[in-house]
């Protein structure tokens, strides 16, 4: 693929602020698998990134023995399918049908109502806004209630839903902001289980620091020319 | 789940002019299963559907043994899965890892890319309409460059992306008429395919009449007040 990139092994290219190139993170390190980890900004995209994912241009891309994997619930399972009973962790998706079938609904859910609702409440203003709250909130409470009792969306196991949901943890403290929120009163169960997460050193490992994000939010809203 | 869905077996709620829906007809009849067709009609949805499916409230849904399995590409995989030999037919996502990544990349690209493009095609006007006709057209000429010289986007076997992608054929007389297009002369390897796949009973089964679909939206225009 070029020289920049080993012909052996696994290179992930991602953005420290990016909750899909977080669960990248946690994916690999829950595997236990050797990795270079290669910083992309998203400003100034590197050649490497725009060769490898052309089509969307976007983190993060699974390298692996030099050919590239894109769109960050692909590579989960990639990594899944690889390297299913690595390091002697449970696979991320469970066996049955069913139940995949389920976690794959979840995790789907999460990528096309969560990021953008999250991301319309620090862009919009008004209206617009208050229909981001309701909806942000809304989607949370089903995926608290998606959760119920269990320990993990997994149940007993840390799985696929539970990588792809608490890659968005981070950003939770900017969501309160930036929504006027407040996610430990109102979604008490989802914040029990992101502390259960943050127990496990993948999650602590991958996951930047809140206020860390939210001083990259404002930058991003600052070139966005956003108030 | 209620006393109207057996208890065993399989039922595929669905509406006939989805692109969605076809999915499952086709992967259905690939697999050589039996199963009940349930015609949803968008305008009046059935209490079953939204029972089933109280998160999106579309078509289609596998009910399996009453339970539901709902989103398009997730049904595959979970048809896939569930019977994976059945009939002597190969498995629509390939054995090895990185091919299925691979697959599961270009299904992905079809859902976030042609329907929204194809959709603005009748629903725009103007430098939209202008913008929707470009973005269709270069997402189909990067499908059938990723098709190539292979029969089928499966390489040899009609597998997970041609479902995928075969499912929009009996639109794209539509496309051609509201987007001023030529699909036949722009894009002659991928109506190759089209008819490659067309020779499949599943296909020839699972696909309506073009023109009955034209017929469709003039109805839909005129529901959404679209001149």
């Amino acid at each position: 693929m070029g020289s920049d990139l080993p012909e052996k092994g696994l290179v992930l290219l991602s953005s420290w602020p990016s909750m899909f190139g977080i669960r990248g993170v946690i994916a690999l390190e829950e595997k236990g698998l050797e990795y270079e980890y290669r910083e992309e900004h998203l400003g100034n995209k590197s050649a490497t990134l725009l060769r490898l994912n052309p089509i969307h241009k976007k983190v993060p891309v699974l390298v692996h023995d030099g050919r590239p994997i894109c769109e960050s619930l692909i590579i989960l399972q990639y990594i899944d399918e690889t390297w299913p009973g690595a390091d002697g962790a449970p696979c991320f998706l469970p066996a049955d049908p069913f139940a995949r079938s389920q976690a794959r609904f979840w995790a789907d859910f999460i990528d096309k109502k969560v990021y953008d609702a999250g991301t319309r409440l620090w862009k919009m203003k008004g209206e617009e806004h208050a229909e981001a709250k309701k909806e942000f909130i809304e989607s949370m409470k089903l995926l608290e209630g998606e959760l119920g009792e269990k320990p993990y969306f997994g149940g007993e196991t840390f799985g696929f839903v539970d990588i792809a949901l608490v890659s968005y943890a981070c950003w939770f403290h900017t969501y309160d902001v930036t929504g006027g929120l407040n996610m430990e009163a109102e979604l008490p169960k989802l914040m029990a289980w992101v502390k259960r997460c943050k127990e496990r050193e993948s999650v602590s490992k991958a996951l930047p620091d809140p206020l860390k994000i939210y001083d990259f939010l404002l930058s991003l809203k600052k070139r966005y020319g956003i108030e």
